[in-house]
C-alpha cells in the first residue's frame, strides 16, 4: 500500500492490522558522467514500490528524497540538508507518524552519507524520551537497501572488480532496470575511478573530478538491475515483518 | 528535463541556457474521505511534468513532498513539518541550488497551507544577503498552481457550487486524471462540507471531522482534471519562461 | 485597559471577564521620504489605544515594534527581526499569556512585510499541540488595521490614486493625525512611485530609491489620518467582541 | 531625536555627525501589588525621552519592552522572552544597526533580570567576528539606569529602608512622576517585602505572595521619581556622549 | 566522591543521601605569558577534587571545561563556545542530572566570563518550567570560586597590587601548587597590564597584547596558591552542605 | 604537549612546526555494576597522554568528556548531550582551533555512541564551506581508540569470550591500569550480558538491567589493561604523524 496513493481512512483501517510504515530515504546528489541525480532516493523507492507491487501487506510512505549531501555540492544538480536540517525533518516526520500510532518507523535508506546523520536523528528522537523518563512509543530502524540480506553479495559477485563505493554500478544498475528511458552512456577515464577521504565539496571535487569514487559504472546493466531488486524486495519484506513482530519490552 | 533522471553535467549544459529551476511543492496529508493523501505534492508534479512531457524546455527538481500541515495531523497519514523546520529545509534547497548557479528558483506549490511558511522562508535567505550588505544573488518565486493564468477560473466553472477550500474537487480531479487507478468513492455527509478557521490538529478535527472544508469533491472527474492540467502546464510555461527573462537591477 | 499601565492584580481582574488581549504589532522600517521609521507600529498602537480611550473594555498588551522588515534594511533606521527570530518572539509572547489563562490572542498588526511570519508562527504554535495530541488552550487571530470592516474602501475613497503599497497615504495620515508635531514633507519625484518586487534589501533600494511603493504621500492629512482610526476603532471594537464571543469546539 | 519619529533621511543625516544609538530596553512584568506591569521598561523610555526633550543631540531608538522575566510568570500580565529567544532578538537589532553604520549601541537598561542575558547576547554577537577572525564593526554596551552616575546613591537617600530589588520605590517613582493618572496604591502586607533566591515561577510566587522582592513601594512619590530622572539624564547624556567620543583600537 | 571514578551504584547509593552535586566549570583560555590555557578549569577542579580528598562527603562531577572565552581567541590554543552552544550543553547537564533526582545542582565556576552565560543558562532551564506552570525540580547556583567566604580577601591581602582581573596571580598561584611541574617564567612589559572593556577577539588582543588584563603574574607563588585552594575547600563544603540542606517552598 | 598545561605561546611555537591537535573524545555514562562513569573519556585521555609522557610530539587538547550517551540516562550519573547539542559544541571546538591555524582536528574517541553525531558534527562544519564555495581550510579525522592499528585484534586475544560492546573488559582493563584505585568488583549474574537494540532510556534499562551489553567485566585487569594502552599509543603516534603529513588537494 502506497501512502501518497491511499486515503487518511485508508490508513486508520491499515493501523488497525500493523503499527509499522516502510521510508524510502536517499539523497539527490551528483553519481559521476552517467549515473542520474535521483539515484539515491529512487533505488530504495524503486524496491519497496516493488515490494509493494509484489503484494506484500506494507504501507510505504512518500520517499525522503534529499539528505545530507554536502560533499557532492560541487556538481551540478546536487541538493543537500545541512545535518542540522536532516535531523529536524526527519524528527518531524517521525514525530508525525507517531501522532497516529506508528510503533514501527522502517527506512530504507539509499545514501552512504546519510547514516550518521539518520542515526544521530534516532537519537535526538529517543533522548527526547529518555529526558522526560517516559516510554518514546516508536520504535526507529534504518537499512540500506545493499545491507539487505544478501544483497551486497550479490553485488560483488555481480561485480568482482569496480564496484566502488560512489555511483556504483549496482545501483546505476537498479535505476537502469526501472528508468531505461534514462540510461546515459560516457568514456571513463580512468574506467575505475580512485578513492579517498570525504571532506567539503571543493576538495571532494578535486579528489573526485567525475564525482565516482572507486566504480566503474560501465559494468551496470538492467538485469543486473533487476536481479538486485529481486532479492531486495525479499530481504525488505521479511526484515519488516520481522519488526514489526518485535516483542516489546516496555 | 528532470532533473532526477539527469546527470550532473546535463544539468551542467542545462545551466548555460538558462538559469531557472522549478520545484513542485506540496504537503502529504489528509484530503477527505476520498482525496489522497499525496494529492498536495501529486499536483504541482503532475502538472510540471507534464510540461517537460509537452516539450518545454524547463528543468523540474524532485518534489518537496512534505509542508506545513499540522492542522491535519489528527487524521492518519498526515505528515509535517513545522514552519521552523519547513524553512530549514526550503533554504538549504534554494542555498544548494544557488551554489550550481540557479538565479531563478521558481516553487510551484500545492496546498494553501505551506504560502505563509514557504514566503518567511524566502525572507529569512533575502535577510541573509540583507545583513550582510551584499546581493543575494538569486530570487525565489512561489506560485500556486490554482493561481496560474485561468486556472481559478476555470474551477469555478468547472465547479460552482461546492468548490471549498480543502480535498476541493479540481484538486482531486488533477489527481484523478494522472492516477486513475487511484479513484476513490465514499459518501459524503453532508455533500458540501463545512468551514471554518484553522488551529490546532484537534481543533480542526472536531470542526471538519472527515477533513474536508468546504467541498464536495464528488463532483470531480478525471477529465475536468485533464482541463485543468492542461491550462496550468500552459500558464507554467509562460510564466517560468518570464521569470527567467526578468531583467536584475543588481 | 492598558496593560503596561496596569498592575498584576489588575490583569487577574480583567481575566474573570474576558479572556482576550490585543496585541498592535508592527515594524520600525524606513516609510519613504516622509513617513516616520515607527509608522507600522504606531499605527496599530494608535488605533487600540484609542479604542481603549474610547471606553472600550478592552486589554490592550505592549507594542510589539519590530517585526520583519530585511528587505528595508537598505534605508537608515530599520531594525529588522529574521523571520525565525520574529517566530520565536511572538511564540514567547503568546506562551506567556497563554500562562496566564488568555484564550484569545488578537494581533492587530501595521506591515504587509508580517504577514507571512506572524501566520507561520501561529502555526508553529499549533503544532506543539497537534504533535503532542493536545488541545492548545488559545486561539490566535491576526488582523490589518486597513482590513477592519470599511477601512479599505475608505482608504480608497480618500486616496483613489497614488495609494501604493509602502508608505501609502492613509498609514502617515494616521500618524500625522497622532503625531502632528511629527509631520515632515519633501518633494517626491514621482510624485506616485513605481512598484516591483520585494526581495533582500539592496535590490530594494535599487527599485525603489527612496523607499515608497506605489504611493503618494503628499496625498496625507492629519483629518483624513482621523477619520480612518475612528473607523478602524469601531471595527476592532466589535472584532475583539466576537472573538472573545466565539464558541470553542474543544 | 527618536529615530520612530523620523524619517530614514533624518536618521542617516545623523548618521554623518554620529555613530552612537541608545535603545531603552526592558521588561514587562508584575511590579508588585501597586507597580506597573510596564516599570521597567517605562522607567528606561522615561529617562531617554527626557534626555531628547531636554535638547541632547542623541538618538534614541524604539523601546524593547519585553525582556527576560521568567520567574514573574506566575503573575498575570508578566510577558516573557527565554534567554535564547531574548539573545536573538537583540542580536537582530545590533546587526540591523550596524547595517546602517551604527558603532556604538548603547543599551538603557531597566531590569536587572535582562543583565546575564543581554551581556550573553553581546558575546554571542562579537563570537561572530572573533571565529571570522575579522574587527565586529560595533561596541556594545550595557547600563543599568540606577546605576548611571548619581542614582543609585540618590535612590539610597531617598529610600534607606525598604528599597529592596523589586517594585522598589525608585523605579516606582519614576513611573508615577512620568504617568501621574495611573499611580496605584494598595496595602502592604508585611510593609516591606522578604527577599530570596530566583528560580522559576511558581517557586517565585510561593517565596513572594504579592510580587515585591524587600521593597516598600508606600515611599514612592512622583517627585522623587523627578529627582531621579533628572539625575539619571544628566549622567544618560554625558555617557554617550564619552561612548561615541572612545577611541577605537582597530 | 568523584562521579567518574564511580560505578552507577555508587552513584544510586549517594542519592540517597544527598541530592546535591559539584560540578567544576572554567574555560580553556590564553592566560597572558605564564598562565597555564587550562587555568580556569583547573581552579574549580582543584578545589573541589582537594574538598573530597580532605574527605568531604560531596559528589564532584566531570569539569565542564570549555566555557565562553570568544574574546581570547586571539590567542592560540584558546577554545570557546558561543553562549548560545554553551546554554545548551549546561541544559543537557543539568537535564540529564535532574533524570536521576539531583535537586540542587552547584557549579563551582573558574572563569568571570563565564558568568552571564550560565545565569541565562538556568533561567532558560527555569523557564521551561514556568512556561509550563510546573516546579523545575531542582535549583542550579554558581560560585565563583574566588568569591567563596574570605578567598577574595585572601587575594587581596596577598596580592595588593596587580592582583587585576585576567591571568590573575591568585589563579595562577593556584595552579602552581597544583601543577609545580608546568610553572611557567617570562618578563612582563608593563609589569602590571592595562586594562579596558571586552569586546571581540581582535580588540581584545589590540588592547591586551601579552593577554593579561591588570595582573602581574610574576607574584604568583605555589605557596599562596594551597593557602587559597585551603581557605576555598573549607568555604566550598560549607556552602554545598548549606545548599543542600535549603528548604524547599514549593 | 599537554595543551591545558601549556601557554599560549607556547601553542603558538608548536603551531610553526604542526597544524595537528589531538582531541581526547568520549562520554560520562554507566559502565555496568563495576565500569568507572568516566570511562569513555578517561580511555583516550589515558592513551594520549600516555602518548605525550612517552615522548611523542603531539599536542593534545583538553578532554570532550561529556557525549551522546542518551540511551543511559536510567542510570544515575549518566550524564548526555543531545546530538544537537554535541554537535554545535563539537562546531565551536574546531572552529576555534581552526581560528589559531589548525589544519588538522584528530578526535580519538572512547564511546560508540558518539560516532553517528560526530560524523554528522564534521558534516555540519564542512557544510557551511560548502555552501560558500570555498575550502573548509581544516580537515576532521574520528578515530575509535580501539579501531587504533591492532588494538582490536589484541582485545580479542585477551577476551575470545565475554567482549561484548558495552562495559567490556577491555576498556574497564584500560582504567583499571590508570586507576588502580579505582577498581570495583561486583558478582555478575549473567556472567555474560545479553544484547539488543539501542533505543530510548527507559528501554535500554529495561533490556540490559545491570547496564552491560555482551559483556563479562571481570575478565579486565590492570596488566591487559596496560597492554592495550600501549598498542594505543604506538598507532596514535603514527596515525597523528600520517594524518599531519597528508597532502593538501586543494
Amino acid at each position: 500500500m502506497l501512502l501518497h496513493l491511499s486515503t487518511w481512512s485508508e490508513v486508520g483501517q491499515f493501523l488497525e492490522r500493523s503499527k509499522t510504515i516502510v521510508i524510502p530515504i536517499g539523497s539527490n546528489e551528483q553519481h559521476g558522467p552517467t549515473g542520474l541525480l535521483g539515484t539515491d532516493w529512487l533505488c530504495p523507492e524503486i524496491i519497496a514500490h516493488e515490494a509493494h507491487k509484489g503484494g506484500a501487506d506494507i504501507l510505504v510512505g512518500p520517499t525522503f528524497n534529499i539528505g545530507m549531501a554536502q560533499h557532492h555540492l560541487g556538481f551540478p544538480g546536487t541538493i543537500s540538508l545541512r545535518p542540522s536540517t536532516f535531523m529536524a525533518a526527519i524528527g518531524d516526520w517521525v514525530r508525525s507518524l507517531a501522532v497516529h500510532g506508528f510503533q514501527r518507523i522502517y527506512f530504507l535508506n539509499g545514501h552512504g552519507g546519510n547514516i550518521a546523520t539518520i542515526e544521530a536523528a534516532f537519537s535526538e528522537l529517543y533522548a527526547e524520551a529518555s529526558f522526560a523518563r517516559r516510554p518514546a512509543g516508536f520504535a526507529c530502524k534504518l537499512r540500506n537497501w545493499w545491507d539487505l540480506p544478501g544483497v551486497n553479495a550479490l553485488a560483488q559477485r555481480q561485480f568482482p572488480v569496480g564496484h566502488g563505493s560512489h555511483a556504483t554500478p549496482s545501483e546505476i544498475a537498479v535505476t537502469q532496470w526501472a528508468y531505461p528511458d534514462a540510461i546515459k552512456s560516457a568514456n571513463y577515464a580512468p574506467q575505475v575511478a580512485g578513492s579517498g577521504p570525504i571532506r567539503e565539496a571543493l576538495d571532494f571535487r578535486a579528489r573526485h573530478p567525475d564525482g565516482r569514487m572507486g566504480s566503474d559504472p560501465a559494468l551496470a546493466t538492467p538485469e543486473k538491475g533487476g536481479e538486485l531488486v529481486r532479492l531486495a524486495v525479499t530481504g525488505l519484506v521479511a526484515e519488516v515483518a520481522a519488526f514489526g513482530d518485535e516483542a516489546p519490552v516496555l
